[in-house]
């Protein structure tokens, strides 16, 4: 009956990912074992097997939250205030770049899990990321609606679009910039692409 | 006299690196100690420590020489055969992408060794990326020449086309497709970045 509640109790499983996530991020995947998170959550391993087969399972969970934040986050910045397709794609660069350089300062270890996601789970990145790539349809079918684009294949445009600009939103590369420098490199990225959107 | 014929003494050296080389990219570079490392190359770690200060000296230099490669191979592409610069800048994605690709096939673990490298001494990977900028510039400069392409500053440019394809030359990225996929993406984003650098 116990098990039974446990599974059912969602605040639990929010509980395991919450101390999970710190964990993973701050002193990383691999130093960190199924015991420690337990450990922190004030639960037994048991309990927590519960919820999760292994590590990897609490990982792909992590990263799932992860990026429904972004994702969130990105939706914002895209409903905020009304801009022609050039500069909402622009916007849409630059604030995936901020938020990704904001997220891992202070989260040395983050790529561990990126890593481990990307190389055990690639089918569930493919799946999260769709939600960025959809965005990016929508600001350039917003873009052939107005004229200011000719794009032909929305989707697959996007899908290249959003390729072109992984080194702003992939953790690892975090270290190669100071944020200013990034941004100026995305300002430029932005500037190329829409060149070749853009209707001649 | 034994120590300063060690350190005179490149043969050596590049035994370590080979040796290295191979048991970082298959076995990881976490997992490989310095003593393996001379174990397997017949040597006592006092010798070995002739040469390198530590392990992560022994990778940079092994990322070093991977990275050398990669631009020979790059550069016999490029020298080949006439083409537009059009073509070649479409060929280059593409050579990058089969070279890093088939590199990381038979080495599972080859990206500890490039992570660590980013982390550790990203000077060092801003030093060998730009011999890639530099080839990139260059087909720019003879697009512009021919009068294929209208780019103002060549250099910038290259540097924004190379941070494009990022997903093309990062071997923690290999995973995500299978070639023939992975190479209609290159493919597509030749066709959007030409979109964006030819004359109007």
């Amino acid at each position: 009956m116990n098990a039974g509640k446990a599974k059912n109790n969602p605040s639990s499983k929010i509980v395991i990912l919450d101390v999970a996530e710190d964990l993973f991020a701050v002193r990383g995947y691999r130093e960190t074992t199924i015991a420690d998170i337990a450990k922190q959550a004030n639960m037994s391993a048991a309990n927590l097997y519960r919820h999760f087969e292994n590590k990897e399972d609490i990982a792909a969970a992590c990263a799932h939250r992860c990026m429904e934040r972004k994702n969130k986050a990105l939706r914002e910045v895209l409903d905020r205030k009304r801009l022609s397709a050039a500069e909402r794609l622009e916007e849409f660069i630059v604030s995936l770049l901020r938020y990704t350089y904001e997220e891992t300062q202070n989260r040395p270890k983050m790529n561990e899990m990126v890593e481990v996601v990307i190389c055990c789970r690639p089918e569930m990145v493919h799946l999260m990321m769709s939600n960025l790539q959809s965005m990016i349809a929508e600001i350039l079918a917003q873009g052939n609606a107005q004229k200011e684009f000719a794009v032909e294949n929305v989707v697959a445009m996007a899908e290249t679009v959003f390729a072109s600009i992984v080194v702003f939103y992939t953790p690892l590369f975090m270290h190669l910039h100071p944020l200013p420098e990034f941004e100026h490199h995305a300002r430029a990225m932005a500037e190329l692409l829409l060149r070749g959107l853009t209707r001649r």
